[in-house]
C-alpha cells in the first residue's frame, strides 16, 4: 500500500537525466558520486548516460548493475569513432576530451536536458533545483570559481580574451534542444585546431570560447562548491557561509584540482566526509526510500 | 522473491539491543546517531531502550516514529522514583546519574545484553562485532582513552585508587545476566554516597569504582574513537591509522569533550561528516535496504 504510493509518486515526477564521461580509472570516484546523489536524493529516479570509449564490457556490466541498485538507470554508448574522421586529436586532445562538448550530437534526439557531472564529486543535496533551473533564453547553466580565486578567473579571461567569466565545466546543465540548434560539431573541431597549443585545459577553454555567452551563470556556493576554499567562501559571504551552511544549502561539492580525496594523503574539511561515502559505495547494501 | 529473502535473513539473525539515557536536551544528537547507526548498518534490526524522566509524551512518540522508521523498534522506560528512594540524590547527583548504572535492574528481566550508546557519537560502520564480543569470564566491554591521553588516565587512576585503566563509559557492551548477578542496587547508592564530593565525573567514575575490575577493555580505535585526538591516534599506531583506516574500520566515533559537533564553531577533522548527518537526520525521507 504504501510501496504503491510512493511508485505513483515517483512516476509523477520526471525522471533525472544525469551525463557522465570517464575512462577506466574513475570508476570508483563514479560510484562515489552516485552513491552520494543517491542517499541525498531518496525520492527521485536518474537515468545515467556514460560516453566512453575504452572500458571493458565486464565493468560497464558492474556499473550497471551498481546503477540500477541505486534507482538509476544507466545506458552506455561506446562512442562512434567515425564522429572524429576530421578533429584534430593527438595525444594532448584525445577523443575523450571532445564527449562533453559533442554530448548534444552523441546523445538521442529525444533527450532534450541533460545534466553532466564530473566524476569528482559528492552530491550532497537535492539536485532537484539544479534541474529545474530557469534558462531563459541560455542554453547552459554553469559556475564560476571567480569569487574564489579572482586571479585565475582573471588570467584565464585575458588568456581567452573573452567578455565573461571563466566557467567551471564540472558542473552543467545542458538544453540539448537549444544547442543543436545554435551549435556546430565542425566548429568544435576548427575552434581547437586554430588555438591548438594556447590551451591550457583544453576542453574546458573550448567550451568557454564557444559557448561563453550562451551559459547562465550560476551561483557556485551551491551549485559548484570548489571544496579546496572553504575559508574563501566563509570571507566572501562575511562569515554567513560556514560549514552548517554548506552542509545544508550547497548541492554540489566538487574537488577540484590535482589534490584528489581519494588519495590517501588527501587532507581538507570534506575529507572525511568523501572517504565515508567511498565506504559506503564499496558495501554491498544499497538504500531505497521507504 | 528478493524482499522475501531478504526478510527471512534478517529474522535469523538476532536484533540487537541498544540502551540510551538521556534528556530533552540531547533528542537532536540522538537522532542523528540513529540515522548514523541505521545507514550503517542496512541489515540489521534494532531494539532501543530509552531510560528517561522527564522528557514530554509528544517528544517520545515522535522518537518513536523516527526510530521505526529506521527499523528499530523503540522503548521508553519512563523510570520509577521509588527505585531511588534510598539513593544520594542531588543537583550534582540527579536520578538520571544512575540510569546506567542501574539498567540492568530496570530494563525488563528477559533482555539478557545490551549496548550502551551515548547520544554524542556516530555509528559509521557495521556495529556487530561489538554485538558480538567475546567476553569471557567479563560481565562489561569498554574502551578506555589511555592511549590517546596518558596524562589524564593517570590522574584518574590515582584519584580513583583503581588497578585498571581509566574506562569511558559511553561506549558499553553489558551482560545483563551476569551483572545482576554481580552487582547490587545498594551498593551502588552507598559507593557515591562515601565519596561524594570527591568525584568529577560521577557517574564515570563510580562505574569505574565499582566495575572497574569486571571490564574486558576493547580497542578504543575501533570502539569508541575519541574524535578530538586524531594526531594522537596517528602518532600512537605509528602512521597506520590515517583517515582512510578510521573511515574503514572505526565503528564508534565520539565525541567527547566540551566542544560539540552540533555547535556552529565546531570545527574539526570529523566537523563536515557529523554536519552532514545532522542535514539528513533532518530530512523526511529514512532508507531501508533492498
Amino acid at each position: 500500500m504504501k510501496e504503491d504510493k510512493y511508485v505513483n509518486e515517483r512516476l509523477m515526477r520526471d525522471r533525472i537525466s544525469i551525463l557522465v564521461t570517464f575512462d577506466k580509472t574513475y570508476i570508483k570516484p563514479f560510484r562515489v558520486m552516485i552513491k552520494s546523489l543517491s542517499i541525498n536524493n531518496p525520492k527521485e529516479a536518474f537515468h545515467v548516460w556514460l560516453l566512453h570509449s575504452a572500458i571493458p564490457q565486464e565493468d560497464v556490466l558492474l556499473l550497471s548493475e551498481y546503477c540500477s541498485a541505486h534507482r538509476m538507470t544507466l545506458t552506455t554508448i561506446d562512442v562512434d569513432r567515425a564522429l572524429f574522421h576530421n578533429a584534430p586529436i593527438s595525444k594532448q586532445y584525445p577523443q575523450e576530451m571532445y564527449y562533453r562538448l559533442l554530448a548534444p550530437w552523441i546523445l538521442p534526439k529525444s533527450l532534450d536536458r541533460v545534466i553532466y557531472l564530473d566524476p569528482d564529486i559528492l552530491v550532497i543535496n537535492s539536485i532537484r533545483p539544479l534541474w529545474e533551473v530557469a534558462l531563459g533564453d541560455y542554453s547552459f547553466a554553469a559556475s564560476s570559481h571567480s569569487g574564489v580565486f579572482e586571479i585565475v578567473n582573471g588570467v584565464n579571461r585575458v588568456r581567452l580574451g573573452n567578455e565573461h567569466d571563466y566557467f567551471n565545466t564540472g558542473v552543467l546543465y545542458m538544453d540539448l534542444k537549444k544547442i543543436r540548434l545554435i551549435g556546430d560539431v565542425e566548429e568544435i573541431f576548427s575552434c581547437v585546431r586554430e588555438r591548438e597549443g594556447e590551451l591550457l585545459l583544453p576542453d574546458q577553454d573550448v567550451f568557454n570560447l564557444i559557448y561563453g555567452s550562451q551559459i547562465l551563470q550560476m551561483d557556485d556556493s551551491i551549485f559548484n562548491y570548489d571544496a579546496r576554499y572553504f575559508s574563501a567562501y566563509v570571507f566572501k559571504s562575511k562569515g554567513r557561509h560556514d560549514l552548517d551552511w554548506v552542509l545544508k544549502h550547497t548541492i554540489i561539492l566538487h574537488f577540484c584540482g590535482k589534490q584528489k580525496p581519494w588519495k590517501k594523503r588527501y587532507t581538507g574539511l570534506f575529507s572525511a566526509l568523501y572517504k565515508h561515502y567511498m565506504i559506503l559505495s564499496d558495501r554491498e547494501g544499497v538504500y531505497s526510500i521507504r
